[in-house]
């Protein structure tokens, strides 16, 4: 049976150990496995908990659970060392040889990768929050003074989520602006857009996904026509061109691969996670 | 000086070589690290290009720059361990070692951690923001049926980019209702949430950090004052108790950390990331 069971385990949030791990398993796709976070194990009856839980899954696979943690104490960490796992503790692996790189002992802290370690950061992600949330869709078209990017495109393309997404984890002000039938008519930039020409990025869409998506949406409609989105998606992009505004397909696109092209075309910086 | 140029490289966007190496860094908060991320380095010219911007790094700094990279493709590999730096491909780590124990080869492909490859999980994560945007600020009771969790606390504690956060990584339908004074008055749960008690978790925050936080919004209005949030959040506090309802203090979490306290006081699943 093709199954194992893997835990990500984690004195804080457990993303570091999830991200890292999902990404390594990922290069196994013909192995299911069963997955678990274990986070804030930032005490001994936690830990042990924890061995338990992984000690059970193990006997129940009858093979060995597969580990990836991110525990920094050293008592933890030898309660972890005894369950019957195959353990991968991320520190191990980087911060020792780090350590003799750079020639300096770390010092271990618990909580910052993902933690409350920079109050400012985290306020400026909350406030640009509130930004994309009240520039969403056209709202506030005064605000887009302040915005770092106003992402454009037909309704339904994308700009939403990229937006929240560029906002929450990297705190860019984001605004999105989408082109309406009136806006198309026109053959060039809306005039609320003309002053803003270099903070624009275009998303685009192939019209037979946009038509999918907007079905969903308003099944039948003529806004749901493939008809409707070829043409919409069309006088966009001759647009965007005409205009000499960057944009990408999203069609096939995560919201991180949108945001990543977004890092790579425009002069956004991406940064530090809090 | 210390200070070290750091890369993120990837084949995608870079999200798991950034997660991993900004955690890993966080345990040398002495020294000042440069970081930069290339992300969809898919091709020969690409990677010499990265090589490029280490070496330069490197004889900049006069000392090598580090480097978390999580390239998949073994040509392109090569070409960056030609680099002049110090490096960690996350791949080589530990996909090895778990052939090993998972006695199987693994199957190389490249952006599946951060892709497409989920295209179910993607629309359910873009539904799901979308349901967040229309069940903000306790706009759409009528919708509570479908939420998978509902929000509550005090205007500002930070419900809505939680709620924003759940959906765009995890795809859970995450509705908020702010307490009003109107509510509070009724020293008990508002009628709208009466149904729905199972699915409630309850957001609290110190007087002292709302009260700055709404400073921000609105200066020197009883909204704001440090006697209103005092008052707001001991009666929300009140209610909570007495009805039931799990809460946190989420006065010093990230998002990140509320969200998984979050997932440990209640049965909702963190789906893996697509």
């Amino acid at each position: 049976m093709n199954k194992r069971s893997v835990f990500f385990i984690s004195d804080s949030t457990g993303i570091t150990a999830q991200t890292l791990g999902q990404t390594v398993l990922s290069q196994f796709g013909h192995i299911t496995f069963e997955q678990q976070v274990i986070s804030h194990v930032n005490s001994m009856p936690k830990a042990i908990a924890a061995v338990d839980l992984i000690n059970q899954a193990s006997a129940a696979d009858q093979q060995q659970a597969i580990v990836f943690d991110s525990i920094v104490d050293n008592a933890l960490t030898e309660v972890l060392a005894q369950a019957n796992c195959l353990r991968f503790n991320i520190f191990d692996q980087y911060v020792k040889p780090l350590e003799l790189a750079l020639d300096t002992q770390a010092s271990p802290s618990v909580g910052l990768a993902h933690g409350q370690s920079d109050q400012v950061h985290y306020a400026n992600r909350m406030d640009a929050v509130h930004f994309a949330m009240a520039n969403d869709d056209g709202g506030r078209i005064q605000l887009y003074e302040k915005a770092d990017i106003i992402l454009t495109g037909v309704s339904r393309c994308g700009k939403t989520p990229t937006c929240l997404y560029l906002a929450l984890q990297y705190g860019i002000y984001a605004a999105n602006y989408p082109m309406t039938e009136d806006d198309l008519d026109e053959m060039n930039l809306p005039k609320a857009l003309r002053p803003y020409r270099k903070k624009l990025f275009g998303l685009s869409i192939r019209p037979d996904r946009l038509s999918l998506i907007r079905h969903e949406r308003k099944a039948d409609s003529r806004y749901a026509s493939l008809r409707q989105c070829e043409m919409e998606v069309y006088e966009v992009e001759a647009i965007f061109r005409r205009c000499g505004i960057q944009y990408i397909d999203a069609t096939d696109s995560s919201i991180e691969e949108i945001a990543a092209s977004i890092f790579e075309k425009t002069s956004l910086q991406r940064l530090p996670h809090p």
